[in-house]
């Protein structure tokens, strides 16, 4: 038993005690945590108490954005030991499954998810996890930033789907917290200059702080026109549309240029008219992305170096005890908030 | 002036003597043509007047998949000789565009095509084209074969954006002639077998002739299930889907493996209901096509080496002085009829 | 123990009682053999008792080209049952290390061969196996092709490795059984043609009657000659060094096409000098291959869909309890002989 | 006649009035030149008259790195006018050659270069140039800044063959001029951190100033060593051999990791040893690059945007009058300098 912050049913939230398995196999780790970030999927599971085929049905410990320190390992593990700072991947394969054999073993089907039902998310003082998916931290990234590596990984995982070429220009439509940290992928990933739109213009002035970002506010001006004026018709070459909205979709052909790429990040609850021949008229490249593979050390080579600098969307921090009133907070959707995390005690 | 099968307006053609602008310039070849295939879009001007934004406002000389040989070259052309047997690409991109220099010159949007207003086609005996665009036929590769090698080229281009890896299995959808002529570039490229699916079964009979090719009647047989069948409920690696009908396009994201592609030939009239979360869910890539670009010297090539056969594609074949029976033969749109030409006169 | 081919040392073979380990775990299989090949390097390990780093210290089996059937399953086997017909994949990697993750578990540094020491191979009646890497054969796979499959997954690596192209022109240099493996993996995998070289003719004749395969015999013309003819001096689009000799090594830039692919297949033994400055001329890519990885199932869907043919490349077949003749006659190295391979008693 | 640098034969230099071809095409520009840089291969031809096969045989004038204002332009050119601060690419191939219509024209045999015999370089107020090969410069790019774009352009190119994705750990193995572009272009171009490894230590402290460069003197520690330590034994993603020296050319194999890449970009003047079964071990992929296509406008971008800055490299600027002294300052080789500049004068 361990205390944790346990979604009881839709709506409703306990910070409690829990029975928490903490097995230790000989390929695994423990680890204390020490930050946990509140996702926008956590969010969902709170108010909606599903995500498409996802239901919770019981009492499920939330959090899957998490950071902490390795306070135990299993016989087999050589390349951690107690006191390395880490943060972990939350989704676990089947290593000899057929897509995790082909390197995208986030699209296995037999993936497990933490805090997405039924497994059981990390918040709460203690996890064990597979060795093989825990990632060393440099002294460089403190556990905040460690703990915003698994939303910042679903930028890059954009990222390195489009392919970017040194010098590309890039879009992306949509400023929620994923389309921020798609437009600081692709500014590192080789970007000379990242366009965000949105229609809030606070989510526009916090990503707009960062040098070679320039903003759209699309309620004074469509996107596709400012993009035309900013490439001389041209179009840009990569675009990432993480508004999931219907109207963006339609319209995302006329952002990018003959032979582009177009990175499908948002997710529309349902099917949504797409513009087929526009995107045949410019042979434009569409990829799709679900979470992420192979991206936690490269995500954290970079911000260890300094290249992407994650503190800025950092809008919060509570402490554990304090949970309850994260959530509620993050829930409340405000335009100036990016990130609220959770700091745990130290044991 | 010179006979031409001429496009006078909708529903009206005639065959009869015309303007033809013959002048040659320095890095041109004149060419006499022999065989010249008749295409669903040559149809479609004839039946309906326009493609989308192209009108045909004048007298338009129809016909753009052409074979021939070379009766005269301008002064700067050295790798093509009166006597060559040839074939010629019909769009022709500004060379120093943007596109061209990035080698995607069928994008281009400067292109002009033949037999797309108001560039004129080529059912007339002699024609002036760009000897880089005129590609020499080998003695294995007839005049009727030389004439199909533009609309085996689209499914060429679809072969390749789709990236084949030796071994792999692909659908195609919609048997029409683009889709047969995809499928025969899939299997041509590295498929193992292509599974075509359509509801017309005497186009399944035709393309289910070749060996490799496996078909799937889907008024017996959701496509969805057939391949799951297939492949142990794993996916096909590559799926070009060819018919542009709303339903095939929804249920897209069933066929395809995790990581698969996907690749957009059809082209449907409006835009369509895509299932955005499917997709990502298998993190499928989609490729769009438009005509293509370098792809003759290689579609021609597997002609002549054999490895693609097209001679049972061409279902029937009218001299020139019958032009007009020939485009109503098409027009009627038998399920027997792939590809309808017409033999100009040896001078 | 069991009966098995069993290398003492360098020079010193024996068909005797071994302790063969077949304990099997929950994710294994126990396979009983039908059908070994004799590999190159499992007959250089006899005649020179190492490759490499790799020394034969102490007694061990040798083969590592297998089909059989499958005789037991462990518990949490689910897709593989006894009876089915089955080859294998003879390196296991550690499938959560750094490379396996990524999908290219052929170069996990911690892989474990069969036959290479101190790892034991397969010529015994039975070996247990990981389900995850047995692959199961089609009805249209004999055992003996199924034995194939190991060797012909080297050439299919290298057809992957090149990215051909539907339609391009290939050039294999060296005609040994991987040369030839190689010839018909880039053909199946879209190459118009493929230009084998090689001095002994005999080989040359061997391959040759394959349609798609053109030969050059180098002691009567030299390659790059023979290629500048056949693309009217553009050169190949994928070149295959499959000789590992110094001077083809050298020869291989005149071979490629400006922005062609060559794939470093033979493996010379010492340092061999390479022209770089010509290789950057044509901006060629060349790609290395070491084994394969992802290959299994393609390989045994392009043999049992009748698009690569390997029957004729099986030279000779000997009974289990000749195995040490099967071994000599591999030593021989008669041109004439492609794969040696032995067949195991069924119980 | 106009005032030009011309090397009348090797080692002999003078500025003095000759004949200039100055007429404008119809897709031609006229540019005054303000800023002209001084590259080794300039230096090298005055200093040992020739490059490999060419050879100076008549007075040519020097100079391929350009920035000026357009002055006058031909018929058809609509995208640039009179007054428009622009860069030129030295290098115009044939526009519909094979290699043009694939977009790597840079490898087209046809491509005419500014001072590459017989081809006179730009080092004279005024020369005309094709449009499509002329880039306008924004407002934040200044003629010094414009003049570097060349060879910076062969660091992009490096870049774009090396396939970087983002958070990858470059290497770049020498730090002379190329090198030094090299390694801004792959930090640009999203690599994490790049090493840089030379000898001479003035070098390593010009380079080692830009943050996410980290670098080597190889007097002090193998290059092999650094790099292990610093992957913890992984090797690096992506590999820039810059030195074109024999020694390390052999060993980069031990500097990659496994399935990295290996971009050769310095000119060894003979065959060099490679290590071929090493690389083979790593399934490394090597590229090798010829100067550049399709990079001037992304290489513009990125200066433009303040990502990559290469102010700091030029060493100094004489005024046109001292242009032999410019050359002579630039065939002395001093460790400090990287590149010097010559200014032309404002009519």
């Amino acid at each position: 038993m361990a205390k944790a912050l346990v979604l009881e049913e839709k709506g409703k939230l306990s910070l409690r005690e829990f029975p928490v398995a903490l097995d230790l196999g000989p390929e695994d780790v423990k680890v204390a945590l020490r930050t946990v970030g509140v996702c926008g999927s956590d969010v969902h599971y709170y108010t909606h108490g599903k995500i498409g085929p996802f239901v919770v049905k019981e009492p499920m410990i939330l959090g899957h954005e998490a950071a902490g320190v390795v306070v135990e390992v299993g016989d087999a593990v050589t390349d951690l030991k107690p006191g390395d700072r880490v943060c972990m991947e939350p989704g676990i394969p089947n290593p000899t499954s057929r897509a995790s054999k082909l390197g995208i073993y986030n699209v296995d089907p037999a993936v497990t998810f933490w805090a997405t039902p039924p497994i059981h998310g990390c918040l709460t003082p203690e996890v064990v996890h597979p060795a093989a998916f825990t990632y060393k931290l440099p002294k460089t990234v403190s556990f905040a930033e460690g703990a915003m590596v698994e939303p910042f990984a679903i930028g890059m995982q954009s990222a390195l789907r489009a392919r970017i070429q040194p010098g590309d220009v890039g879009v992306v439509v949509g400023a929620g917290p994923i389309g921020m940290m798609t437009a600081l992928a692709a500014l590192a990933g080789g970007c000379a200059k990242v366009y965000v739109a949105d229609l809030a213009q606070p989510k526009l002035d916090i990503i707009g702080e960062y040098d070679g970002i320039e903003t759209i506010n699309i309620t004074q001006q469509p996107v596709a026109q400012a993009i035309a004026e900013a490439t001389d018709g041209w179009g840009a070459d990569v675009v990432f549309e993480c508004s999931g909205a219907a109207p963006a979709i339609l319209d995302v052909p006329a952002l990018v240029r003959p032979g582009g790429a177009i990175v499908l990040v948002g997710m529309p609850v349902e099917p949504v008219p797409m513009d087929i021949v526009s995107l045949q008229a410019k042979e434009a490249r569409l990829e799709t992305v679900f979470r992420y593979a192979n991206i936690y050390d490269r995500a954290i080579a970079l911000i260890g170096a300094g290249k992407v600098n994650l503190k800025p969307l950092i809008s919060e921090t509570l402490p554990f005890e304090q949970s309850i009133a994260a959530f509620d907070r993050a829930a409340e959707g405000r335009p100036t908030d990016v990130k609220i995390q959770i700091e745990m005690p130290v044991a």
